[in-house]
């Protein structure tokens, strides 16, 4: 049993985590830390983990994480790269469920985020943490950046088509959707019920951060330069994300061979379904789990490939990913305590 | 493992029997019927079973339902009743969750359902599967009765007071207010989202199917004759049930004394969490787990009692509560496969 | 054409009085004021004005409201209470939207607002803002107190029925349902999409404000004590609001008697539909009208009156009743303005 | 005033057209028909309409719509053009809410809507019922082809762009999300709240109907050869469109010229919000009106145009696009009757 610790747990990845980690059969949930809800039983916030979790918040002043094998941080951007120093040095493994360590050129992280970097030495050393495409870097880190919702589903989407170097890789459109968990846990007019509920509207057009971390991990996979036009959209749902992906083929190939090229590239990936050809996967069928589905679609047959990607934006997204790799980091079963099926309807 | 069948598969309570049953430890799914869909792999209707169930539909004409140790039905009311009495013959125990055995009067039966019923020698036999209120008989039954939603939460609501004697059983009311699920996956104007999303409606005040189980049910824990008023309602969320149960207290009584008698009445109850008095569950926190949470309250201190309870209508309320009965009848854990935590958010 | 200003335009009783002002024949919107919006355009806030509303939001320092004919306080409790008596003073008529001037006994308010009234001077005259059973009065006011979403369901709903003296008023259950606007545009955890979509629950039912005001209310219209049980409870629909309500007869009498008395009361009020006996109104039937329709049951022919009663929560609730009252105010027909057709679907 | 009949009143778009035209100035609401619901009040069905719409619905055999001046069709595809021909010759003007006539080539119609065309003599005479491209035609029209939702969204986006040759139009993409009554009233699965709620899918992706309508209508405006995908999700709220629509521009040009293009395009058109350089409209800015808005974006100042349209598909969408060709086709100011602020919330 190895010991857990979260930080930062009044948030939907951190009630997340603990759903997941509960029934864990290799963990032992050891602390978690709320400066603002110090004492507090956790389940009195989130009553659906009464009478299965027992722990209390704690402050992180109080809480010693170094006795802990692995700590996640399901905090805001900056407190991850403020801790992981002393707790790496202490042995302990971190997982990052921020962006802190998500991009490896330090002033592109200060320009999308606007905080200085305190741990840059860390930068190089962390592994981002798409087991789908970096299992065995997974397996020997000390520190993980968690991928975020967005480019988990962009990368495992247009991955197989920039390996096999078919596509325009400057002409990508990414138009993707997601249910309002994903903007967390905060108090704000803009997430309320009465605001978006019956209602659907696009954000950040301009410019996103996930764009720059998107773009950056892509270019390992091609030679040519990588132009990505993302669009994310708020959807009137609790949990789910849908990407549609656009990408114009540059090489002749007919729908069964760009079928294969994912069929192969995700043959050993327990957590990625490549469903038939021209399905319209659905963002229900993978509410809870830690399932992402694709589809791809030739519209009229023509040079442009569709790829539909769904998943459950707190678990494959966020929370089940960051279990995904502390199963690879420490030697268990990649899918340990992640099967839970998806809750249809 | 025991094997398992499974009768109307293409409905809520079929495809949550499936979520349900396919990580259960102790069974083997061995056939699942619809006559509709013969032929159709399970996981084509339902995507979130993609990977998890390799079974088909099988027409019922086809599928030998006498090789299965324990039969469901999650069939409309009528089909149980139907088939039945061969499968107990063949050794193989049932559990019905439609109406067909729930009402031990036969004319009650066919005044309410509007159907002659067909094996009336079974009623006297079928088991109520109540399992906090019947747990012995169930772990004896050859048949089950599994109790519908409503009735769940009315009856675990109102037992520990009328069992003590307490209350005016002669006017009992229930507000309860039911998910959309409730209805059923049937092609149905009344239920499409653009009519039942966004609104909020009573239905059904002037009589309910439910009432007369209820009151019938309610009358073996009290020598008063009872009177009960209940009033559905249709919430605009997919799952999840509340019932608010008023109740006038015919002798003095304390809050601490009060909340004793539930604590007292659910003690070895693994599905039933009795809140701190004055508690507000919401019904999110049993999406999708077993769990049925209830808390008292007495509102200014008066001499009225209101018991508020919250479910999951397909689990608590339909395919969990079937689980359960099986796992009791085949001497499993009560909770076996049944410890899904709840989805929250 | 009267002068009207708007005190705190940022909410959604705000919003909503603008929506209905910008086309009322006889009303010019003259000023709107926010402190903490000082300049901005109101449809940079609510793009559904754009085109329609011009006004920008005025600090209230700077707005002279005294050139006004009437001011909506469409504020929190208390704002009203500091700056009416000025405003009254200056010939201006003041309609309050929250509890200010509600409750005729100082104490009571206190109790419940936790705030001292600084106009007590004011209670005495202001008149209670429900037109169908305060007509006359309304006619003649200075000062309105507009009743709150709850409140009026209750009243609407039980005055009949005690007017006649035919109930039991001591044992009145009121179980009301709210859509999540009635919580206000704050920024508050509680009301998140993620937190009340997909869910259900009641709250408040310790004790809540609306109680003591609709009692004191009801018991203008009968002899007997009022005992009144209110349980409030949030329903994952933006507007809309559905009250069930429990009243015992004490008298014989029969079913089409009883619509009579409905019928009666409210034959000469075009905001009040009574519907066919043992229909079940919805909350849609009234998304963005200033209807309330209502309607009568009789479960099982029993001696408990049940009434459905469901009305939009920002306008028959809240906005709509106070232009109903400024209309009778300054002479125009009722109905001016109000003839909006409810949004179904 | 006109008298106005409808054919096939029980639909969405139907009710819609009731909801409208009730309150128009100018408008005699005289027959509605539906085969089904013969001799029900329509105020039982909608009541919403209750005090408001006297009319009862009347079989179409019975009803005589030669008393007309205009019939809508609010129907299924084939029945407009079925009926067309003889109130044409009565001298009474049609317009059709469905496809019968919005496609100029007989063949593509009859292969896409896979019915044979029984009024191909009236094709080219019937007009494109898009008032800010067609205004001149409409006003002369007998007989209108109503555009559809999707359509509406895409040639108003892409309109300007074409018009002034600075785009590929070779390359177009539409990424669109359509609330659920777009689907209609039918009772069909897929669109049950519990299928179709807390959940986000595309559908038609290998092709839809709107597609040739739309790329047709397009090349109207462009010597260059029209490339269109065209990608239809289904969004979990019951009105609103939202387009995303990207386009590669050609030429070079600054925001500030791109953004007078458009504004230039609709200064004359009532119902069409440019909205300033990079917004966010969301669809609720307009719920239950007849404006879309729009607004330009170029994501990090690349090459790339992205055009953000909303609306509600059941006005600007639908209905109240066709009671603005009435107005035009009577003489009515275009505006007449369509002036409703959206509901927000």
């Amino acid at each position: 049993m190895i010991k857990v610790g979260i930080v930062g747990g009044t948030g939907y990845t951190g009630v997340e985590l603990l759903r997941l980690l509960a029934v864990h059969p290799g963990v032992e949930l050891t602390a978690i830390t709320s400066r603002k809800e110090d004492g507090l039983p956790v389940a009195d916030m989130f009553p659906s983990l009464r009478g299965v979790v027992d722990l209390a918040f704690t402050s992180p002043d109080k809480a010693d994480l170094t006795q802990c094998d692995v700590v996640f941080f399901a905090t805001p951007h900056g407190v991850a790269m403020a801790q992981a120093p002393a707790l790496l040095a202490a042995g302990v493994k971190v997982i990052d469920l921020a962006a802190d360590f998500r991009l490896k050129d330090q002033a592109t992280f200060e320009k999308w985020y606007k905080i200085p970097h305190t741990a840059p030495e860390l930068i190089e050393e962390a592994v981002y943490g798409l087991p789908e495409l970096n299992r065995d870097d997974i397996k020997q880190a000390r520190l993980i950046a968690n991928p975020g919702c967005y480019p988990t589903t962009m990368q495992l989407g247009f991955y197989p088509l920039l390996k096999a170097g078919i596509i325009d890789a400057g002409s990508l459109i990414a138009d993707a959707k997601s249910g309002v968990s994903g903007a967390g846990r905060k108090a704000e007019i803009g997430t309320l019920f009465s605001e978006s509920s019956d209602n659907f509207k696009a954000y950040g057009v301009h410019g996103h951060r996930h764009t720059p971390e998107t773009a950056a991990q892509l270019a390992r996979y091609t030679d040519q330069k990588v132009g990505l036009i993302f669009t994310p959209h708020l959807v009137p749902m609790i949990r789910g994300m849908h990407a549609t992906l656009y990408a114009r083929l540059t090489k002749d190939i007919d729908d069964a061979a760009l079928q294969a090229l994912f069929e192969d590239a995700y043959k050993d990936s327990a957590f990625v379904d490549v469903m038939p050809f021209g399905s319209h996967p659905e963002t229900r069928s993978t509410r809870g789990s830690n399932m992402l589905r694709l589809a791809l679609h030739r519209p009229e047959g023509g040079n442009t490939v569709v790829i539909l990607v769904v998943q459950d934006n707190l678990v494959k997204g966020a929370s089940g990913q960051a279990v995904q790799c502390m199963n690879l980091m420490f030697g268990f079963d990649e899918a340990t305590g992640l099967k839970h099926i998806a809750l249809l309807p």
